[in-house]
């Protein structure tokens, strides 16, 4: 398997602090995203979405999309489940990981996406054009507070996002609250939970990856 | 279990054929969302996101979000499997449901909530308020015809979305496809192999549902 990754983007992170925690090591390919390697015609054929993370399977073939690529290292790598036990746990992970993904990591893309000036004319990630929306990136960041008051609401009642055990969906959660720190959006002072939460993840070895 | 539903709505409609396909008969709760009951005191106990669908387990717990939705019950009735077989099958059926939610579903809900009368002050699902921003609805109606182009091409290369099987990543595309007609965006003349699968999985008796 060879794993294509941008240490700078946040979807890629996701997968690379799953690959922390579980202990795997992958062949790793850095795409530079900065320079738009993603849209040359060698990238096109691995991902013709132009976007990583991406997984070169060893039939050569790939795998695009965070949840698709963890579902599938999970499988081969059952020990330290990250996509939890029971049926209804493997649910509730899955439930708070899109949670996360909606309201929290898509969030910020707008809010970054369409305000950076490195990002003019590239406001949706992907292979398509679409110029930036300044009220899209207003919008973005209110949404990224209301989503922050939300986890901590959550992480009042468990431990971590889906329950008891740390999962995906802390992971994700990890990346979001990281990733709005490009648009100067920190967690509240009010939100208590959230904040003990952070520093907990946040103090996992895996989190440096 | 019990399932909050809503007839109009395209989320619980995916979780709708999906129950059909697999013969499944679970009680359901309409929630009337034209109304706004989901912002209701009693709705906001069983999902403070104030969204449907949502399934009610034996325990009185409560599950959101389609894909944990489908998930659960795959794992409660495996028979006429939607979401995969094996590791890479369930892996690829992700993968596409993945890309149908964000660069499909999710275009058609900007096209739709931030253009049409009944939405305003609603532009985003969920239980916060945001105004519409009318650049965004045009946007979102350019990004469903670059994804009914993408959709084609990967039917050029294969029967079903996720391979050689329908599955849930086809049930997804399929409400999707509908959806984009309430923002009279249909199929275009030339993606004959969208249309070719259209056609096929729209004769399906499960898609009635």
């Amino acid at each position: 398997m060879r794993f294509y990754d941008c240490k700078i983007a946040p979807s890629p992170r996701r997968v690379r602090v799953f690959l922390a925690e579980k202990g795997i090591e992958i062949e790793t390919v850095q795409v530079d995203l900065a320079s738009g390697e993603q849209f040359g015609e060698a990238f096109r054929n691995i991902n013709p979405d132009c976007v990583v993370p991406v997984l070169e399977l060893d039939d050569g073939s790939y795998l695009t999309e965070v949840v698709a690529i963890c579902q599938y290292l999970e499988a081969l790598y059952p020990a330290s489940p990250l996509l939890g036990g029971s049926a209804e746990e493997r649910a509730r992970v899955s439930m708070w990981n899109a949670k996360v993904e909606q309201s929290g990591l898509f969030a910020v893309m707008e809010a970054l996406r369409n305000f950076s000036k490195g990002f003019r004319g590239r406001a949706v990630s992907g292979a398509a054009s679409h110029e930036q929306i300044p009220e899209l990136a207003e919008r973005g960041r209110r949404r990224i507070f209301e989503f922050f008051d939300r986890l901590d609401g959550r992480l009042g009642e468990a431990a971590y996002l889906a329950g008891e055990d740390y999962s995906m969906a802390d992971i994700s959660a990890l990346v979001f609250v990281d990733f709005a720190k490009r648009v100067k959006a920190d967690i509240p002072d009010d939100c208590s939970n959230l904040r003990r939460w952070y520093g907990d993840v946040s103090r996992r070895p895996a989190a440096a990856a």
